[in-house]
């Protein structure tokens, strides 16, 4: 099966789910920002889970849209707490609509998460669900030390490689798994595919921070340097801060992090120099690739054919590769 | 079986639950807000419920903390969505913490909900979720019609009685159905309970709006009135506006709603000589006994002993006579 055949089936269940009717600022919000676009890796993975190992993986496809719904439920949680005008380049629903609205919206979003997962078959029902209430609690559990960070001055690597498995990796990982438990492939494939996703999920993170650096502006969609303007604690300034303790490019990393007034384009050019003089980009694409390996290797220890696992390590492949 | 049995069951499972470790700021709230007392209705009804046709009512507590982990949370965020500073007595999450703390624990708080839904037995597991889910989606389709209320000036006494169902009542006849089902009552006596529950629960919210006006003081709790202050849209204000339509009454109580300056004690006072005169109380009380009648003809009908429905018919009874 390729690629384009699952993605065509979860945007026609998109297309054809109704959340609710009325009132309209409840249920329109959803539809909204559900419409977006986004490249549905979510279900993708858990519908190409399933069908690693039985052929009926249309069963996948409503209880991955679950896992698509919670996501973009976060999202527009995040976009409230971070204060984000834009999501993919439109207005945030408490932009466009107002903040109640995207705070009762996202709540019942969430709801209608739980109810696409009713879709799996009773007899792993209620362990869909225990996995699936530890991974939301898990994610807003990082998202929380996302916000901690903003205001810390300590975070140490280790930590935010912590964050960022609960706030993403975990949902990737669960999305993975869910489509393993739908199939039931048994404990320990569903142990594999669990944890193939939260390290690529990990290592896709990582290529985040290093595209948001060194990301070619033609191609990357996003403003190039966004997090060294908003001083975001990623991998790259945490590990930039900590190689080059006490030396010159320490004290000028510091002062482009305190200073208030600055031309942007002359901030992310310094910065990026300080790391390229720190070799920060290459630290962080082998800490990137590791975690690529160690999750291929996961998938390798899966026992099914590689005919059947290749779509998957397609789309991974695509996503180690995408330059936006 | 005694209601104190029942409540000290419940509160010693809320003392030992815990909802998570870390981030604190995730998890502290949920205590906080758990901890801050309350009538403890909706659980007592859930054990009750059970305890009409099965010994074993025990089983019924953690499920029925999971509907008052549900209750809590949407205290949380409407708390935030009416910038309400006060909680029983006590700062609103958003004030002792921040917002964002407020959204995110709520959010894991859903989560924690669900997850104590899962102490039900795996057989009917899949049903009690989608009614959960259902009831959830009705609690959010209420909390926007009323914010939705609150700048529409022709709002209908059905749509305010429909409002309320959503908003309150479903949870309570929720909490009752799952008393049922986790006893196996069967579908006529689960039906009877949720109609019991949903029926009382616009009682109460009738008896709510009532004491807001004509509580007495010393012993309401809240300021008597307040509802006056703030023009909220209570049964009592529509229907004065109704059936005053074109009297003196009607235009003084418009006067009053478009006042932008005015001493509180006396717009009070006011209104409720307008109410008086407009017999509104009598009005309410009949729509509210209609609904308590209604109610209690449910639970008649149910299929149990008189002794076996005792406390729950004693709880009711309390809380229909209740002066706070």
């Amino acid at each position: 099966m390729s690629l384009e055949v699952f993605l065509k089936a979860i945007q026609t269940e998109i297309a054809s789910t109704k959340y609710g009717e009325s009132p309209v600022e409840l249920y329109e919000p959803i539809e909204y920002l559900m419409s977006l676009g986004g490249k549905k890796m979510r279900p993708l993975l858990t519908v190409m889970a399933t069908n690693i190992f039985v052929d009926d993986w249309q069963k996948s496809v409503k209880p991955a849209l679950g896992v698509e719904v919670f996501h973009n439920f976060t999202l527009m949680h995040d976009d409230i707490m971070d204060a984000a005008p834009l999501r993919r380049g439109k207005p945030t629903v408490h932009e466009k609509w107002n903040e109640n609205v995207a705070i009762l919206s996202g709540d019942v979003m969430l709801v209608c998460a739980y109810e696409l997962m009713t879709a799996v078959d009773d007899k792993i029902f209620k362990h869909v669900i225990r996995r699936f209430n530890r991974t939301a609690a898990e994610v807003c559990e990082g998202q929380q030390w996302d916000m901690n960070f903003a205001t810390r001055n300590d975070v140490t690597e280790d930590e935010y490689i912590n964050m960022i498995r609960l706030k993403t990796s975990v949902l990737l990982g669960f999305a993975l798994e869910l489509g393993g438990l739908i199939a039931e492939a048994g404990e320990e494939a569903t142990q594999l595919l669990y944890d193939f996703g939260t390290n690529i999920g990990i290592g896709f993170q990582l290529k985040d921070d290093i595209l948001d650096v060194y990301g070619d502006p033609e191609k990357f969609g996003k403003q190039v340097g966004g997090d060294i303007i908003e001083n975001k604690k990623t991998w790259l300034l945490l590990k930039a801060l900590k190689i080059g303790k006490g030396t010159a490019q320490e004290a000028e990393l510091q002062a482009w992090i305190y200073a208030k007034e600055f031309d942007k384009d002359e901030k992310v050019k310094a910065v990026r120099a300080i790391y390229d003089a720190l070799n920060i980009r290459q630290l962080a694409e082998q800490k990137m690739n590791a975690f690529f390996d160690k999750g291929l290797a996961d998938l390798e220890k899966l026992n099914a054919s590689a005919e059947r696992k290749q779509p998957l390590i397609e789309l991974t492949k695509q996503l180690i590769e995408r330059e936006s």
